[in-house]
């Protein structure tokens, strides 16, 4: 049985538990949350989320990319969310990368080296305040002014915010 | 208070609830699951997962973008991911745009139309099969032979597996 298998399974026998429910496809505390694809962040658990409530959004690193931007500007634009917390976290993988690094074994392995950033970063909260201001000079995302940064640790589990001064370099 | 001061409080209490961990930064089930944004998909509750096993990307439907690509990349190559689950979603809020119409609205609202494609969809069915084509044939992807496809019933709650032919179009 693969690892799909077993979650088809799972699911299976949550859906047999879970009553027939009829949320609306806009959240209703008007919220996104953009963090990393890491496996150690249950984005509901760490913050007390129900289902309905906010939109996630998550990629290698939490970093803000054009796709990023595309949700939220979907999110904000056609699902009414005002709000948006950015959550990078300790023990990134991100962190063991370098941009020309990972692109050189792109390029070695594949013969082709990506059309893309790698958005590799040492330190995550510089990381975070280069995501808040990328969102803030963002003019598809509606409400750009209404962006916290945070950094999740977790081994603690805890999350700290992160300021950011709008004239800063992010460093 | 705002939702985020609300979910910072959450997340306070959870952390002193929770024991002190130290999980790895590879997954221990060395699978990936991408999927929708959407508020009412709580990947780990639906699937069963729990901290430390899976990579979660998730943008706006669930499509395979560049951000996609690029964090698919990083899961297998660097962080030792084999596995691959798509998860598309009935009621996705991708079925109400279309490109031409939300690139018209985002250029009447900024003056500027952007430089990505919306990836607006009628079908979540179809545009499973078309995420499967887009990780079986990236060169990035290193297993990418090992991709599946699925369309969640956010009212059920019951995945649906999606079947695809390799010569297929994807509608």
């Amino acid at each position: 049985m693969s690892v799909a298998d077993e979650l088809i399974a799972n699911n299976r026998a949550f859906a047999e538990a879970t009553p027939y429910s009829s949320l609306d496809v806009k959240p209703t505390r008007q919220l996104t949350i953009v963090t990393c694809m890491d496996s150690r962040i249950d984005t509901f658990q760490v913050l007390g989320l129900r289902h309905g409530e906010a939109h996630i959004l998550r990629n290698a690193g939490g970093v803000i990319t054009n796709d990023v931007i595309r949700s939220l500007a979907i999110s904000q634009r056609l699902l009414d969310t005002t709000e948006v917390m950015l959550i990078h976290h300790t023990d990134c993988g991100m962190q063991q990368l370098t941009d020309d690094g990972f692109r050189a074994d792109l390029q070695e392995a594949t013969g082709v080296a990506p059309a893309f950033a790698i958005e590799s970063f040492d330190d995550p909260v510089a990381d975070v305040r280069q995501s808040i201001l990328r969102v803030r000079r963002s003019d598809f995302v509606l409400h750009n002014d209404r962006v916290r940064g945070f950094v999740y640790d977790v081994d603690t589990h805890l999350l700290q915010e992160v300021e950011v001064d709008e004239g800063a370099t992010g460093s």
